[in-house]
């Protein structure tokens, strides 16, 4: 008898929960198949962008819909380059910033101190590259705050990756190293209508700033069901140990019915493809006996979980060898997810972009079922 | 061909545009009966709450569910005024605030600021009480630090609505002023799944933290297409000046098909519950020739627009006179959205607190319209 059911008796009511498999827009941006294990961006396969395009290429076919001919990467690099350097305001809020903030909070918090001044571009395309270009500054800056060390200051010759590895170690990383974070990057950019990437887009359909966009999808990204938690597959493998650990451990975990972290997703119904390729960044740049035990640990979870539920196969996800690349390319524990964000801050403009290319605002509806008809009590009508 | 419609071929795929009439939650908060205009707030009509209720008893009965009886409604009005302080952190980040930063983005950072320091307590009441005792304190503190004047420290024995006008103005306010804008805290509090109500229960969704989808709901309700322009109304009150400017300034908007300010709702067939309150309320505390001036507008504008459109009739919506309201509560023409902010936030926390007692990750899907089977051009094959 709610408004809800009488005037919106349609075929799409009730939707189910979450919006689990309700189409909310159309996107050229990224396509996940579930089913086949493939992830693609503008009808690129990651297989063949992660390792072979250049970071700042898949960026620019994010944003712009194609691949950069020679000249328009390089424009696209200098631009990124020329963003790498913090206002005042985010300057002086790091220096306030508690030692032990959160660096997630400490990102939404600097991105939404960005916004504090009008900008003049009135450019998405500026405000965007304003934006991707200073997430790593900002963590960077953060962590030697934290740690009372002197900062260092961005490099505008070093890649987007390079120069984020260099700002945190104080090293130009090697070339595996560097190949492997731009990968990295790469993989992780965007990934269909994920909870970040949705509450962008509805903040950004009310036709609000970028920035206010970006801040959504930072504290969205923040809760474990969407950003998960990397760093707690590393703490895993520190507390296992060593190969002779790993049987007994796994098994009283799925004895006990506890998690094991980096496994399973809820989008891939066999392996996903991001993980297969961190599993080769690992090997190539993590320490070799950190890369053994994680194998160690994934075929025999893999074994295990298979004989607990043989209708439902649970295979690695991207966090678990992104902890070792994360790790083995200097980030700190407590900033993997916030590394995630700088990846996925590419996917989060190009989503903005496209809603605001073709707008509607988001505006659901409920359905209320709560009591009808109450009188308010005696007791406030005396106040009248 | 895509995924999304081989795997999820549902009577639900494709939703309208914007989720429009989508029910993406049950809810026990508001209802919106769009025909008979009609808001109710867990059973109660606004009619019977705004006003005769305090706004106090109000949100109590928007986060717990029923009004309080009178120990109740003392132990929440103590609690909201304990929390009337900001931390340090909040403080310097003001101190540091461009003085010309727009409101709500003062407002954003703030709340975002507050959640540097993780809390002791790990209660969403007590996290909840923090965030909305704290929005009016943040507002009025960035007021007095813009115009260099001193700040006003709240007070405890004020209610919630009065202590943010004595804050702003210096001047404990008369029954009059406290009564409308406590009513109008009442009237804007809670208003179904509105845009940025619904960005807080995405966020939050994940199992983030309630100031990260506090900060979403108050960069959603920045966009114009939601938190629309109240102070646009009153600059076309003030644009129009006298009686006999009237008519002739409207036909001239209408005949050049400009949108008149403050006219029409996308929910509401019929008049906005809410407006004709406001009206009341405009007519108690605002100088009379601006409400005469209003009412003309209001008239004038209705009749016009009637014959232009018969088929869809624009009445005034709640920006209309809440303009007028806010204006004689010494409120700033452009803290308007950011005060609507201040009653809403009482809305996002009960929707927060609703989500998380059943939640589950708002994640859906895309429909992908881009190409397929790209092969990456030779020239980044030879950087393999």
């Amino acid at each position: 008898m709610s408004q809800s059911s009488e005037d919106l008796a349609s075929p799409w009511n009730p939707v189910p929960k979450g919006l689990e498999g309700v189409i909310v827009a159309n996107t050229m941006i990224s396509k996940i198949d579930g089913k086949k294990g493939r992830l693609i961006y503008r009808g690129y396969d990651i297989q063949d962008l992660a390792g072979n395009v250049p970071f700042e290429a898949v960026a620019f076919l994010l944003w712009v819909g194609h691949l950069p001919n020679p000249l328009e990467l390089d424009t696209f690099r200098k631009n990124l380059a020329e963003h790498r350097h913090i206002s005042s305001d985010v300057r002086s809020f790091l220096e306030g910033t508690p030692h032990e903030a959160d660096p997630l909070v400490v990102l939404r918090t600097a991105v939404s101190t960005m916004g504090l001044r009008p900008t003049k571009k009135d450019s998405i395309l500026e405000d965007g590259l304003n934006l991707a270009s200073q997430f790593p500054i900002i963590l960077s800056y953060f962590q030697h705050m934290r740690n009372d060390e002197e900062i260092i200051e961005p490099r505008k010759d070093l890649g987007h990756a390079s120069n984020y590895i260099y700002m945190l170690t104080g090293e130009v990383p090697s070339k595996e190293h560097e190949h492997a974070l731009d990968s990295y990057l790469t993989l992780l950019a965007d990934h269909g209508m994920n909870a970040s990437t949705f509450s962008a887009r509805v903040t950004i359909s009310t036709l609000s700033d970028i920035y206010s966009a970006i801040v959504s999808a930072i504290g969205t990204l923040k809760g474990p069901l969407h950003g998960g938690a990397p760093s707690k597959v590393w703490e895993m493998l520190q507390e296992i140990g060593q190969a002779e650990n790993v049987t007994p451990w796994l098994k009283e975990r799925i004895a006990n019915k506890e998690r094991i972290m980096g496994f399973g997703h809820r989008i891939y119904r066999t392996e996903d493809p991001r993980s297969k390729i961190l599993k080769k960044l690992a090997k190539e740049i993590a320490n070799p006996d950190t890369f053994a035990l994680a194998s160690l640990v994934e075929s025999e979870a893999r074994k295990l979980l298979q004989e607990e539920h043989p209708d439902r196969p649970l295979d690695t996800n991207v966090e678990f060898y992104s902890s070792l690349v994360l790790n083995a390319g200097g980030i700190p524990t407590d900033m993997f997810t916030a590394t995630f964000a700088c990846a996925r801050s590419f996917g989060w403009v190009a989503h903005i972009m496209e809603q605001l290319a073709d707008n509607r605002i988001y505006r659901p509806d409920s359905e209320y079922v709560g009591p009808l008809d109450l009188s308010v009590p005696k007791m406030y009508d005396a106040k009248k």
